[in-house]
């Protein structure tokens, strides 16, 4: 019983988008001023929870990290180490340290969430949505066990509209019968690509503009 | 590999329900001056969300948005219409303007919720949890996106109270062999009578006096 | 179809914990003054949530309060009376009072979620995790619904920790074919008697000591 794997570059992947919301993970517990508990369950629900999400949602097992548990293990050293370098070096974590792991996993995550979703035929909406929600859920479970609104819901900024298209674009490769490893990287390229652009140039997402009560 | 369907009334009462659901979620996404994202992830939980609860919980699958994907593309468009149309207009979004459609909503969600959990022979108890669950949660699950205390835990008016009461009566209604529309329609309509008079003539649920520290 | 269960001691525990764990819903959802309706979903997802979350992660079914289901009738009359009898006596409910059942139901959910992903024959760090998801997660969504950041996040006292320890404590025991009840009851009662012990000790984690911007 053996779990449907978009490709050999399933893993790999996997481990760098982990790696990357981990640490976003890690800086928005630290920054909340967390115990060494709460850093921990906030990095890992950053780093899984999107995945897990859409796993739960495809009916899909077992989970990553399931399958892979020694990444809990190395979580949890990286945690350790993380708390007592960090404490020795007074680091600065600023909003801005977070955003370059940040669009790199969600180029990758939306990317691989897509394909594992067309892999078990979805309809294309579903595809795309499960790969907005693989790279996006993440964050916006952590914000939510970190009592913020989720930033990816209010900061007027593209970003799962970023992953949304280049979910679409997973699905449109696909359809011309491009070899699997080019349709991931190549989205997840121009999401990370797209992503920055949009950081650096300000974009601005249109405001909703209601006359509220 | 079929879900198993209440009765050939599931799809248009999930409809009317869901759209009565969506435009409370999207309201409400309105006025937390989310982006366009956040409230088209609000405008789906809310709308989508305590029917996915309910199924997870029972193990149901295909999902109803899985199954029917092209009420996502239907509700996207919707969303961008409502941005657009409410930007030129200026439309009040008042509390208020979106009890009706809650009311319909958690008479409709209740029964269907409850006459799903039945399909599946669970206990009553189950099924009328499943019921409320449906009817409820989209709404809690909006208000835990838009970081509130759920409206339906604090507010002290009778909302689930009147949706577990018609959830029961369906269960009851089953045990008569009553035909299956009447089972979910009478129920669904007390409900939302019920709701109605609760909001007009300001029934209030008995208040918790604690003296807490 | 039967649940795969843990031992024939799987049920009184499951009990007791769930008692302690949902006095702790009932008094935080009485404390923040949520509606009838409000206290009742508080005090049920304080007692059941860790082990759904749990059970929906290891794609274990039925739930047990789906097999037990006349626990939650039960759950139902205890939050009527509890809310009639707390009315009358002006009970002082202060954050202590919760401690002690607290404590208990950790030591026992934790002993015998990690139990139950044993059984499953899941790898040693899934097993700890869902000892620890079971035991804390219950209290994470209370206070989610509650709109707080998670007191297991940010109080700074060995909480969690204490039930991983435990937890592992319960896979090594089993590593030497200890009979069951002994693998359940030694972690369980030291998981209590530590925590106690980090209560009146004022045990404190390390904190974590950055300069956030």
């Amino acid at each position: 019983m053996t779990s449907v794997t978009a490709s050999t570059f399933q893993v790999p992947i996997e481990v760098c988008a982990t790696l990357a919301f981990a640490l976003s993970g890690l800086i928005a517990g630290a920054r909340k001023k967390l115990d060494a508990f709460g850093v921990f369950v906030v990095t890992g629900v950053a780093a899984f929870g999107g995945g897990t999400l859409r796993d739960i949602l495809l009916d899909r097992r077992p989970f990553f990290w399931v399958d892979h548990s020694h990444w809990l293990w190395l979580m949890l050293f990286l945690c350790l180490f993380a708390m007592i370098f960090m404490r020795s070096r007074h680091i600065q974590l600023t909003e801005r340290a977070i955003l370059i792991p940040d669009a790199l996993g969600l180029g990758l995550y939306a990317a691989l969430g897509t394909q594992t979703a067309l892999m078990l035929q979805m309809p294309v909406i579903i595809c795309a949505l499960m790969g907005v929600m693989t790279a996006v859920f993440g964050g916006v479970l952590r914000d939510i066990l970190c009592n913020e609104i989720p930033k990816a819901f209010n900061d007027h900024q593209p970003y799962a509209v970023i992953a949304f298209a280049g979910s679409l674009l997973v699905v449109a490769f696909n359809e011309f019968q491009i070899p699997q490893w080019l349709c991931i990287f190549i989205p997840a390229g121009l999401i990370f690509i797209f992503r920055i652009a949009a950081i650096y140039l300000v974009w601005r997402l249109p405001s909703w503009k209601i006359e509220s009560e």
